[in-house]
Parts: structure tokens; C-alpha cells; sequence
């Protein structure tokens, strides 16, 4: 499977002078016909926008060059020329506040009050088969937010690195699904909701496949299609490189703490691996123990929020990352993953989820909660007590709320205009 | 719950003369200054509007007594007196062309070619638990289509009444939702995908509830929450009156045989009903035997295809009937119902169907399914033979080859504009 | 099936004076040459048989005519002439301590031993599914032996009616097998131990068949196979009729208060019924809630503890009375019932009963206990607190205790003589 | 757990004298007056006992010594003087047909009839888990008996090592008995009849533990309890000087075609170990690679059917080898695994089989069948050709029909002396 080129290269470099003109004079009624690069500053922060951001980065270092400070003004011809640059369209976008959310402040204030009300829920205990550092007294809770135009949210402790555990499926699906094709995968894993209770039984499908690739058996099922050849330091590095694209270059940590203590309490992922060898699921020659133990490494990725949001962000831009205007997978590949991330991504609450609030998640037992909301942004939540189902239970309790402030479900289309929920994506009337 | 007022009473009475008069102008030099009473019949035809649509054919009876014959030409003071009653606004759409589907003839020809390579297909067997009747040699093969504008497709055999069976399952879930609210009938009926298979245990689930509301368990729940207090006459009659309006009015029969040979079949639902007595699940006092009977006589409720997909096309317009206007469900039901139809409608294969297929659908074992694509249309397929799962197996494989030529599926607005899929919402260029 | 004659028909009408002339002997000198009436009751109250069995009864009656009073010495030649009947045996064999626990007092001090260690073990809770009255405060604890030669010991409130519940099971069964045969039943129930609970799948064996006799679903299906052509007061006075003779013609009563509470709370059985229906389990014809009916009359016949040992102490004698002689069942039947009872009279401890215990036996969830030692013993036990398997905590407690004094386990024949267990059969030596 | 001392050492060493003289009279009349070493040898002939057992041979060689040749006559003192050493018992007993199996002719005679009955019986297939030169064509029917007094009965292909399969199930379980007690054995493995299919759930019981010693994941767990600080190697050997005992000193060997074929098919057996592990089943410090392997190890011994049913013998004779005379396992251990025997032996085929035939045995997919009677003999069959429960089509076939001809079922002691089946324990009258 081959991807499409950059997105950001369809863009056609046609003559903008017209426009960049017109947004010139915009800006220099704005502010007091006085438009300078504090002025630039102030409008990215209105809009959620960072400097740091490469592209912007980079025109910024080159404005800077033309003026004396960031308080005298830029000309009309050294703006137009510097945003000539296709590349400049980030900040352009940022500039004419031709942004997916254009009140952005206004959508800040609704999420920093939803924070507010989740804040004080302490419910749930964190996961006891994850080392202790993870778990912070009192419980951390941060949440992140990153839109497909780059708009970023952030409250709470949103510096903490931890291990994404099984936020790691979908990617890995993704992955799996984009290096083998669809119908390759589809030969090994099913695609039906389904429990891997041993006490239960049907651990594994009729067809004696692992029910989806969200649950452990699944999971480790996709695992074994990722690149079996390279050694497990290799496919491990791998699928960090893609999570570093996917977070717009944000750095991509490890935690041997998180793999040592899993990999010895394994037995249940070894019992399934086992299972499913012996009915014939796994590719032939796969290498059950070195599987299991990439399929370990892959949940012990750890990152901050901000990077798992814009993670999610690249998937709601069907994924392009919204920084660096890279594609990592391909529209089907995207469509795919979030098909199974609406059915299956909450455990044995995935049902429920999936009707209440309606949009494509994937829960990880160290707290993480990875949301997309395709053409519109990525959320992270991170808070570590999990409730009976192993789900964060501040991260359920924030997209609940999120979902009856906001437009956000699967099926929010069907309701009428007048039903109350906010619509972000829409300019502020008045 | 009390429904909101109709939604074209929601249209204002506003001046609508000078629209009208370029509408008529429009339509002038469309037929070459002669605009006719054939002309609007020409128009009909083109955008698959029926002239019997009551509130269609109210207005060309009164035209036809402004003119001669239907070669006559129309004065433009009687087109626009005449159009200005709200209740002619589907004529208008349809005369402007203002419609869901604007290149109706080319939408037409994609869905023939469709059915074409479908026909072919007869794999699998028409169920044994009904009567013979209704199954045909060669089986009946028929589709129909009704847009949330009232455009009609219709191909095969499209006059055969047939009993609606599990079909029945979302509409009563909706009635319930409609006449309980949905924190009195979610303490009845779960939400979870679930299998209710005695020989793998797990029949109900983790609260002693059934499963969701479209396997026999749940829906023979959700029966219980209809009426309960009325005879089963008076209880069939309310649901059929439901359908009644739900399909713009057309007949809804009653297949006694089926009922017949399905209530001396019923041991299943019975275990089924005592085994969620005895765990606590019914409302106080529900009568069971009473239950299963009511919930037989809903199944073996009949109706021709073109019914099946007007009641669709109702769902797909948020509950509202797209002939008659006439609001039957709240957008609110309408959406769970959508919601639990996508996960759930089409028995142990739904989360594949979910997946490939993406479009809120539900089958019955007589050989129905009837498939609903918001803001668009209900479509209904029927034919009796039945793949492994008790899908019709041509309408499963008319709904695949319709999302690989539509962007149907929950998630196509994923893929790219270029992926190739066609939206019959867009007008054709050119 | 025809039963054999009657066992002690058997008995050969030979001459019998010799052996009673010395059995006469014996007896004046042991009674220091005064052997009177008062002598004959001292001998069966040494050997736990009761003077009102019936045939030893008449024989008292007879000898009482030929004496002045109870302290007069009987004769020679009158105690021979009377003990020529044959129906006298159970005399003779008393007189001559020819008992199968000869040594009667030793046997009774140690069975009083082991009710003194169990009865301060209070652990356990009565059913609440059962009426209230059945559950005395502080709860009863009674025991009853009856020996195949009629020898008897109770412990504690035997003057009890309690209903049998599930102990009615192995006897249906067995009724079932006589009047049908082992082949028209085992084409209808299984024989595998087995569970029937609805959230561990597997309700019904491979066949589509109940486990095995002793679960509702197997006794139900048993229930089914008696005499079905009769109403249900017929078919319960038949069952009522078979305990009585199995009992020596003791009080057979019936507990409505018990039929009706459970009626009303049969749901798991209508459950399991319309299962096994479903699937074609049932003879032709059957009618399902005369079935269940029926069975719960069963199960509401209620007795004394001691005609509950009674009963098992023909078991015990494979099927024939020990005070009447009178055959109920042919030895085929009560092998087949005891093999049952073995693997399965427990609920869900069966295994480890077997295993630890090994004496065929089946509970009820009154609290009832019934154990048989093939060849030598039947014994009741009645104490309602039950533990986790819905088993008597007291009885299970007895017979734990019981196999580790004598040598009672179906294996203890593996044990070396000099094992430390005792056995009643043996005559004391010294 | 101490073993008691051998059975023979406690046999009084007193005077045999005047018994051995009477005997040496009988023999004489037996003889016409002319006793001689070939007497002797058509004497254990017809009794079913080999002259090469070890204590039988080394009289035979004393007393060879003695007189010119096997024609001349053995002189009466020379007869007493060497049968009193009390090693000569079997021979004495022999001589004196003090057999268990009085009429052994007779015996052989019915066991021949039943063998030539079932032999036609080509029902079954031989296990595909197993190397190909397991299976002979056409496939092997042999029989071995040995009774607890040494008497052997051989039909068949008797000469083929085939590997013993799960048999050594109840063997190693016996194993674990010896050497570490029942309570330490049953803190880690149940005692009910139980699954271990992993698609109807229930794999392991309510205490998280394999539900008994006779299935593949309690057998691992007695496995695991054997000498675990011993390499594999040297528990290999340990085992297989167990079974050199019990069979009385037979070849044991060893398939390694088996144990690589078996140990590369391992995949369920994994499955079931690592979910052990992850219940906390085991014991600390398991290792459970090697207890898998060793599990593979002693499912691949090998020995001829004569060893095994020699084996069987020594059970029967509660843990004496009949042969050497020495104790192997305690009563209590082989109370212990006769119980499970009875009630666990031959898979999912179990409760029928302890009630219609209930003799306790184990079967094993290599076609072997061992079974025990308690105080009798010892029965091995094997046959390659396994029914669906995996259990010898022959094997069982031989075993309902050897019940229908002789009283071995565990319960035919219910059964009235008149019933019709044999019991060759007796002498023959006449």
C-alpha cells in the first residue's frame, strides 16, 4: 500500500497576492493600522495557535529579520512575499482565522468549565499491574486537545510521560493494516465486538481468529504482521518513528519500568498466544515469545498528552498530521481504525460508549484516553483511576459531559439545529 | 416524551413570490416557453416524484382546473398563487429540482446496474420457520428507494407483501424509547453487542439485562414497555399504526400464517422470557405470555417493500415521514435508534457489516432488510434466501457493492474527495 | 419391567425347628434360664429393632396370648411353633443377633459421638426459596438410621415433616427407569455430571439432552416419562404411593405452602423446559407445564427423617422394604440410581463428595440428606442451613465425619485391615 | 508419607509344615502318585502363572537340583523343605490353586470369546497427533490381563511398545499423592469432572484451578509437584522406575518420535499452563517450560501391553506388585486414584462410562486402555482406532461386553446372585 503524496503538496501554488493583500489590510484594520509581530503573537494565541510549530517557526524567524522589533511594523510587501511559501499556509490560515474552530476562546472557556466539573470525580483506583510511578497522589488529570488546523488546549498536568498500554492497538493497527494491506490482516483477525474471558468462552472466533484487533489476542495478532523480520529493538523503533510523526515530532519516550513489570505478568497474553497458535491464526513461522514481547514493548511507549492528542489529531485529519503537514496513513487505513475504535475501543464498555457518547476512543490501563473526532480534532484525556471496565474514569466522565455540550456524537447529525448542543466548527454570529 | 411540532410547520410563511416567479421563468424556457401540466409531469417523472403523493396531487388536481388539458399552458399567476401553500413545497423542490438527489436519472442507472449484478446471486436458503408462501421459485428479488424528499427507485417484485420479522425490532425499540424515555427502557435493555446463544452461556449480561434491544431477548423487553396495559389487539394496532405513518400511509398487513406457525415455534423466546424473569428483568407485573405473543404478532406484521423503505426514508429524515410531513419520532429516538441499528442490526455479523458496510441497517428471516442512510434515504431489499447468519444474502451483497460505488458508509466522510466513491447529494457538473 | 418376587419369598419353607430349638437354648441362658416377653423386648432394643415393625408386631401379639404376662417364661415348644412362620424372620434374626450390625449399642455410641462434634458447626444459611416454617431457630438437626435388617437409630427433632425437594429426584428417576426402561429414559436425559447454569453455556450435552437425572432439567425430563397420560393428582399420589411403600408404610404428606412458593418461582425451570423443547428433547406429546407442575409436587412431598431413612435403606437392600420384604424396585433400578447418585447427588460438589465421601447420596434444599450404604444402611440427615452448593452444611459435615470412622467410602475395600476404620458388620470379638 | 512395609514381609514365618504336607498329598493323588517338576509346570500353566517370575523361577531352580529331570519325582521332604522359605508363596499357592481366579481356564475361555467378538469392531480412527508407525495396518487389538495373584492371560499383538499417552495421567497423579501428600496435591488441583475446552468456558473451576488430575491441565499441575529441584532427565527416570516396579520389574521405554511430535504440538497444553499461571495455580517458583516438557516426557513412556496391565495389577492390588510382592504406592494413594479413575478416566466420555461399565481405567490417543478391579486384576487393551471422545473404538467395546459376562461393575455387588453375570472369583461348583 503505497501512500498519496503530502497533502499539503496538493495545494495548488497559484497566485495568492490577491488574497494575502486582502488579508493585509484586514489585519491592519485590526490593529489600529499598527501590524506588527506582537500582533502576529497575539492573534496565534487567540486562536490556540504556537509559535513553536516548524512552519510558523520559520516564517517567524524570517519576519523578525525585516523588522527592528516585534513592535514595529511589518510592510505589506515583505508580509505578502514571506506567505508565498505554501508552507506558510499554517500560519496564514491562523492569521485570516480561517481556522476550524473559529472561536477558539469561546471553546476554551466550555472545555476549561467541563474540566472544572470532571476535576472533582476521584472515583476508580489506578491499575495495580502497572509499576507505581505512574500513578501521582493525588491522581493527576490533564487533558489536551489538538484540532486537524493545529489549534492546541491544554490543562492539567500535561507534562507527565506515561505508558500508553493499549492506546498502542489502534496504531499498531493502523500500521499493521498499512504495511499488509486489509485483506491480509482480515485473514487473522475478526472484526465483531467479542470478550476474551477465558471463563466465558469463545475466546476467539468461529473462525478461530481473534475477535477484533483491539482486545489483547487481536492486538498481538496485528503485532506479528508488523515487520517479523527486523529484531524487536528494530520493529520497536519502528513504530515509535511513526507515533513521532503522527505527534508532529514530539518525543517519544519508553518505559522499561512499565515492560518489566507486564512482560512478567504476561501469562494471560501468553495463554491467548498459545491458544491461538494451536487453532492455526498466526501467520506461519510467527515467533510467539518475540511477538508477545513486542507486543509489550509497544504498550510500554510512553509520551506526554500533548503528544497523544496531536496523535489523535492526525487521525481526525484522516492522517496528515496537522503540524507538519505530513500524511503517515492513508484515508482507508484512518477510516479503518476508527471503524474499530468506535465498535471495540472501550473494553467491555465499548458498547455503551459507543451509543452514549459516539466517538471512535481507545482507553489504555495507565489512564490514557485517546479520542478522535474525524475533521475536527484529537483529545487526550489522562487521569489513572480506572473504573470496573478498566477505563479512566475522569476520561469517560469528560466525554460525557463533552458530548451533551457539543455536536460530537457519530449520529449528531440527526439531530435538529435547535437541539441545544454546540457546533465549535461554526463563526460566532454577531 | 412529546414530539416537536411538524417540521414544515416550522417553514416560514414567508413572501415566496418572487422566487416562485423566477422558478416559473426557469421552467418556461426549460420547455421552450410551454409550460405545461405534462411539463410538471415530466419533471415528476425525472426526479423520481410520484404524482400521488398527496400532497403532489392535491395541487395538480387544483391546477388541472385552471387549465384546459395538460397541453394547456399555465399563467404564471396561477403557478405561484397556487404554490404558495407551504403544503406544496415538495412540488416546488421537485419542479426547482431543489432535491436531496439532483441527477435522479444517473443515481437511477447506478442502483439498476447494481441490482443486476446482484440478481445472479442465489446463494442460500429461504428460512424454515415461516411458511411457504413466503418464500418464491425463483426467489423474489426487489428493491425500493425513497430519498428524504420523497424520490422513488423501485426494482423487482415490488407488490409482494412479506412479514417484517426482526425489522420489527428497531421501530418497537423506538415506540418504547418514543412512549417510555430512555432511562426508563435502558434499565430494561442493555446496550452491548451479545450473542444469546444458550450453548455458549453469557445469554444475558453482567446486570442480568438483556443484551441490546434488537436480539430476540431485548426486543421481547422492549415489547414489554409498549402499552402494556392494552389488549394485544389494541397493541398491534398501535404498532401498526406507527408503520402506517412511518410509511406515508400504505397498507400494513398481517401475515396470520406466519404468526401461526412462529408462536408454536416460540420455545426459544419463551426460555428466553423465564430465564429474564427469574433474573429480575421485566418490569413489575409484565404478563409474559402475553409479551411473547404481542412481540410475535409485531413480527409477522406485513408490508410491501416500497412500505419498508418509506419507513426507512422516515428514519433517515430523523423521523419525520418524507410524503405526508407528519413527525412520528423525536431526532433523539431516531439517533438511538441508528445508533444501536449500526451496531447490532444484522445478528452475529454485525460488527463485519458495521465495518465494510457502515450503513444503519436491520434484517429479518423472512428476507427483508431495510437499510437507513441519514439525511438521505431508506432503502429496502428483499429476498428470501438467508446466508449462515440469517441475512438475506442479496441484500447483503447489494449493500457492499453500494458502498463501494456511494460514499454511504458512517465513515466514508473520511476518504478523500478523489477515492472515487460517488455522492448522488451533488449535482452533476457540466 | 416386572419385579421379582418379593425377597423373602425366597426364603425356603424348610424345616426350621432344630436351629430354633437351640436358638431357645441360647436365650434361657443368657436370660439366666427365664426367658420371658420382657427378655424378647430387651434383645430388640439392644439391636435397634422397633417391637411395632409390623410382622414382629403380630408376632408379639401371638406370643402374648400364651403368656400371663411379659415377666412369665415362654415355653419351648410355643416359641418354636410361632417362629415357624416365615414371616417371623425379622424376630428370629433379632433374637439370634443375625443383624447386620450385631454389635448395635457400639455402632449407636459412636454414631452419637459424631452428632455431638457436628451439631455446634451453625455455619450455613436455610433457602429462601423455600416457606418460612420450614426453617426452626435454633435449626433442627436430625438424624435417622435405618439398617437393611430394620435395625434403627434417631438423633434429634425426627418427629419433622419436611419437604424432600430435590431428594424426590433419584426416586423419580428410578420410577421412571422401572416403569419405562433404561433405554427409553437414557434416549431422554444424559449421564455426564454437568451444570445447567445459564451464564456458563453448555445448559444441555451434546446430544441436546439434560446432563444427567439429578439436575432439574434431567428430572423434569424424567418427571416427563411418568405415567404423562394421567392427571397430576394422580401422578403425584402414584409417586406418594412408592415413598410410602419405600418407607414401611410410614406417613407420606405433601407441603402446599412449599408447592405454592415455588410454582411461582419456577422460572429457571420453564426456562430450562422451553429449552429442552426447543431442541426436541421431549417425548412426543409431552405437555410442558403439567410437566413442571408436576414436578414441583414432587418436590413438595414432604416426610418424617425417619421415613426418609427408611426409604434409603431400601435402596439400600436394593430395592426391597426391610420391615415389610415387600420389592419396589428391581435391583437393576436401584443399582442404576445409586450409580447416579454417586457422580451427582450434590449440585456442584458432587465430585469432591464423591471423591472425599464416596457414598451415593443426594440432598435437598430443605435440608434434607439422603445416603445409602448398599448392603448394610440408609440414612437421613436434616439440618437446613445450607452452604455455597445449596448442600446441608450439617449433612455434609456427618457424612465427612462418618467416612472417617467406618468404612463407608465406595473404595474403602482398598484399605488395608489395619487401617484404623472401623465396620459395623463385624461381630466384636472378645 | 512413609510407605507401609511390603505386603508379603508381614506373612507369619511360622510353621508350615503339616499344610505343605497335605498339599504335597493332594498333588500326589493329582498326579497318580508321580509329582514331578512337570507337574508343577502344568500346574501353573493351567493356573494362568508364569514359571518365569522371579520367585517362582528361583524355586524352580532349587528345586531342579534336586532330582535327575523334570519326569522324576519330587520327594516329599525335599518339597516342604524349600517351600517354606515364605518368598515361594506364589507357588505355594499356585500348587494349591489358592488363586483369586480359581477356575482360570474357565476365565480364559469367556475372555477369548468376548476378544473375538469385539475384534471385527473397525470402528475409529488413530490419532493424527501422533507419529505413524504408532498405527499398524491393520490396526492391533491386544489384550493383557493379570490378576492380583499373578495369573496372566495374553491375546493379541502383545509384543508392540506403544507410548502411554495420558495414562500416565492417573499414575504421576498417584506420583504426586506419594510424595507430597492429598492436602498439599489438592491445594492445587479440583477433584470434579470438568472441561478444559477453551470455547465453552469454565476451563478452570471456581478456585482458579484445573478441575481434576485426569485432564491435560491437572495433570501438568501434579506433574508440576514431582521432584521439580530434579532435571528433566532425572524425573524421567524416576517416573519410569515407578511404572519398572509396578509392571514387576518389565522393559519401560521411551518414544522419541512421540515426544517430538507431541512437544511440537504443544500449543494447548501452553495455553493452559501459562492461564494456570496467571490464576496463581501453581506453586511458586514453577518453571513451567520444563513441567510441559516434563508432562510430554511421561506422556511419550513406552511399554508392551503386558507391562501395563501388570501395572494395573499392582493397583488392584492396592499398590503391591503382584509379581515382586513390594508396595509401591500406599492403599490410601491408590483409594485416591482409582476414585478419580472412576469417576474422570476417559474424557468427556466419563460419566457414561462409570455407569454403564464402572470399572475405574484411563485411556490414552496412542489406543491403550488401562483398567482396574479391585482385589482381582488388572486389564490393559490397546487398539489405535479412538472413538470421537478419544477413546479405543475396542477398548471400550471389550470393556461393556466384559461387564455384561462378569459382576466388575463398581455397583454389581447390587445385583442378585440369580442376575446371570459370572464371577470367577468363585470356584466351580461340581
Amino acid at each position: 500500500m503505497t501512500l498519496p503524496k503530502n497533502a499539503n503538496s496538493n495545494t495548488p501554488p497559484t497566485e495568492r497576492t490577491a488574497p494575502l493583500a486582502d488579508l493585509y489590510t484586514t489585519l491592519q484594520n485590526e490593529n489600529n493600522s499598527k501590524f506588527t509581530i506582537e500582533s502576529i503573537e497575539e492573534k496565534l494565541e487567540q486562536n490556540g495557535i504556537s509559535p513553536d510549530e516548524p512552519r510558523i517557526r520559520q516564517y517567524m524567524e524570517n519576519i523578525q529579520k525585516t523588522v527592528k522589533d516585534k513592535y514595529s511594523p511589518i510592510s505589506k510587501v515583505t508580509f505578502i512575499e514571506l506567505l508565498q511559501d505554501p508552507n506558510t499556509e499554517p500560519l496564514r490560515k491562523a492569521l485570516a482565522t480561517d481556522l476550524v474552530i473559529p472561536s477558539f476562546q469561546d471553546f476554551k472557556k466550555d472545555i476549561e468549565e467541563i474540566y472544572t466539573q470532571v476535576k472533582p470525580n476521584t472515583d476508580g483506583k489506578p491499575s495495580e499491574r502497572l509499576p507505581h510511578p505512574e500513578a501521582q497522589d493525588p491522581p493527576a488529570f490533564a487533558v489536551s486537545i489538538c484540532t486537524v488546523d493545529g489549534q492546541l488546549l491544554q490543562l492539567g498536568e500535561h507534562n507527565i510521560q506515561f505508558s500508553i498500554q493499549s492506546i498502542c492497538k489502534p496504531i499498531n493497527y493502523a500500521i499493521a493494516l498499512q504495511e499488509n494491506g486489509e485483506d491480509k490482516v482480515h485473514q487473522h483477525v475478526g472484526l465483531e465486538p467479542g470478550s476474551e474471558d477465558f471463563d466465558q468462552g469463545g475466546v476467539l472466533n468461529e473462525d478461530d481468529l481473534p475477535h477484533n484487533p483491539l482486545i489483547n489476542s487481536g492486538s498481538i495478532m496485528c503485532d506479528a504482521l508488523i515487520q517479523p523480520e527486523l529484531d524487536n529493538k528494530e520493529r520497536l523503533e519502528h513504530v515509535q518513528e511513526i507515533w513521532e510523526k503522527l505527534s508532529g515530532n514530539k518525543e517519544i519516550g519508553y518505559s522499561k519500568e512499565a515492560y518489566e513489570k507486564e512482560i512478567n505478568a504476561s501469562d494471560k497474553n501468553f495463554a491467548l498466544t498459545f491458544l491461538m497458535n494451536q487453532r492455526g491464526a498466526f501467520p506461519e513461522g510467527t515467533d510467539l515469545s518475540k511477538t508477545i514481547e513486542f507486543h509489550t514493548h509497544c504498550c510500554s511507549i510512553a509520551m506526554s498528552i500533548d503528544a497523544l492528542a496531536h496523535s489523535a489529531a492526525s487521525l481526525a485529519k484522516f492522517g496528515v498530521c496537522p503540524s507538519t503537514g505530513i500524511r503517515i496513513f492513508s484515508h482507508d487505513t484512518v477510516k479503518n481504525t476508527l471503524s474499530i475504535m468506535l465498535s471495540s475501543g472501550l473494553y467491555s464498555h465499548s458498547g455503551e460508549y459507543a451509543f452514549w457518547v459516539g466517538m471512535p476512543s481507545k482507553s489504555g490501563i495507565a489512564g490514557g484516553l485517546m479520542v478522535v473526532i474525524p475533521h475536527l480534532m484529537g483529545i487526550a484525556i489522562y487521569s489513572p483511576p480506572l473504573d470496573q471496565y478498566d477505563n479512566s474514569v475522569r476520561g469517560i466522565d469528560f466525554c460525557e459531559r463533552l458530548v451533551k455540550k457539543f455536536n460530537f456524537h457519530v449520529f449528531d447529525s440527526i439531530l435538529p439545529e435547535d437541539h441545544g448542543k454546540k457546533d465549535p466548527r461554526k463563526k460566532k454570529v454577531g
